[in-house]
């Protein structure tokens, strides 16, 4: 049944893979064997990271591109990725937007993950749900995400080609996008440029990006302005990432990537496992200390070492 | 030397006190064996997180808030906190209007501090900060963070008291602040109120936070509106904290931030040896395995797995 599962998902079978991203979503125990399982088969699809404050039109940018990945041939799958909290109910209703419009493909698959309380983990359970859909053959995923967290930003790194909306009232944002956001990201967009204020931002944005340190392999963000809805700038921004993945592709950055998505999955899991078994063996001598009164307890440092060297 | 600076600390000596942050912002050897000894002194100060986008006018009501408190003949010391970025170097600033102010005052001390690029590393250095601070005899810790990353979260994380500033034109930002800041707060103030939209704006956070999960130990949120510069408003800012206070004195919640605190301390402390000692012996097996080409690595799982169970 297990490897018939991994055969479906290798066939690109919608509804095992389906099956599989709810099983890595509950961490339930079988988690890790499909995942090893489908490890050899990962490592191909191109990932892209889609950002930006709510409201600046991710969703009609996201839908738009899938279209024109689907016309140039490609399979696409899209990750919606949304932190838990009260203020974000409707950040991810653009999914029935796009369940419409692409609802009949067979080659685009649409996934939304929302956090379930484990504190880190959705940023992992991301890229797991990612590493499936590469199994299965996507050759395009497009990570959503909303906002400035540091999930978000997680969830960023861990992709090729990081895209940035904006829109012309984002003057103020830009200064809100300071946790390292603005530092990785490949292609700023300014979508609704038919607005008041689109070229003060568009000046603004270049300068702010012609003063920031070379940290992109010698890349140099590119600023597109589009009105999605209409479709327009669409072409710019498309040909925008296939020129950046060309670039990639040439420094050699895209194998850096994928060696670092892998090592990052090995330090997150050895880190878990580490507290875990540490902290199941010292429990109770935390517990004790916690009896004392602050001012008898032993320095936090100095019980943090010997804890550990005991 | 040593027992000399620990002394001169305890006598509040302000240059001892700032070799002291210094030694700790450098990760100096003699760091630990500071921070030990000063523990016992430590645990007495009520600690204030104070946050906002740029522009709310932090540095004002910070300003204005060290008067009152002064006022009130408690000492207070003010620790600004910001994350490295190309984009914030204006943004403590305020550090020098404050400094004009107050710099005659014996019983205010003012300290920035900014990532040294050490991930992760700023919210523990600002701990460690204001544990010294502490131990000085300084009644009051203001922390004045800008942004919404997740260093200003950890910070504001480890305050008793946590106060958002808003502006008028905030209406977005609460979107933005959807990394759980928001859930966290204590206390809205809506600054610059004098100008349009505060109104609605003080009935959206109303709103919102009527919607709210109750997780605040039974403490619904005050929001409050102030015109800084001038004053206004600041009066029902001062007694809105220490209504604050007195609640969570009453309620034990002051007792278990404390205690949350030391297990913090003790359990980062606990993870950074253990993935140090870890990696220490296993960084050359790490490497090895990235020498193949990706299809032909263990899965990271395993590989953790089986580099765990040596």
């Amino acid at each position: 049944m297990f490897a018939n599962l991994i055969h479906h998902i290798r066939q690109g079978d919608r509804l095992s893979v389906a099956r599989a991203i709810s099983i890595v979503e509950d961490e339930r125990d079988s988690k890790n064997e499909i995942l090893s399982t489908l490890f050899p088969f990962t490592g191909k699809a191109y990932r892209i990271g889609i950002t930006g404050p709510p409201g600046a039109g991710k969703s009609s940018i996201t839908d738009k591109l899938i279209t024109l990945f689907r016309e140039s041939g490609k399979s696409v799958a899209v990750i919606g990725v949304d932190p838990s909290s009260p203020f974000t109910g409707g950040a991810l209703l653009g999914d029935r937007i796009r369940m419409v419009t692409h609802h009949a493909d067979r080659g685009v698959f649409i996934r939304s993950m929302a956090s379930r309380g484990g504190q880190g983990g959705l940023a992992n359970t991301t890229q797991e749900t990612a590493d499936i859909l590469d199994a299965a053959g996507y050759e395009i995923i497009l990570f959503e995400t909303v906002g400035v967290g540091q999930v978000e930003l997680d969830v960023m790194q861990a992709t090729d080609t990081v895209i940035v909306i904006l829109v012309p009232e984002s003057g103020d944002d830009i200064q809100m996008m300071k946790a390292g956001l603005m530092e990785i990201a490949h292609t700023f967009v300014i979508n609704k440029a038919d607005r008041d204020g689109a070229n003060k931002l568009y000046t603004t944005l270049k300068n702010i990006l012609h003063s920031l340190p070379d940290t992109k392999d010698s890349w140099y963000p590119n600023v597109i302005k589009t009105v999605a809805t209409r479709g327009d700038g669409m072409d710019d921004l498309f040909s925008g990432i296939a020129k950046h993945r060309t670039h990639i592709m040439e420094t050699g950055r895209w194998k850096v990537n994928l060696d670092m998505r892998y090592q990052r999955q090995v330090k997150a899991r050895i880190s878990t496992m580490l507290g875990n078994s540490f902290w199941s063996h010292n429990h109770q001598s935390m517990k004790e200390e916690m009896l004392k009164p602050h001012d008898k307890r032993i320095p936090p440092y100095r019980l943090a070492e010997s804890l550990f060297s005991q």
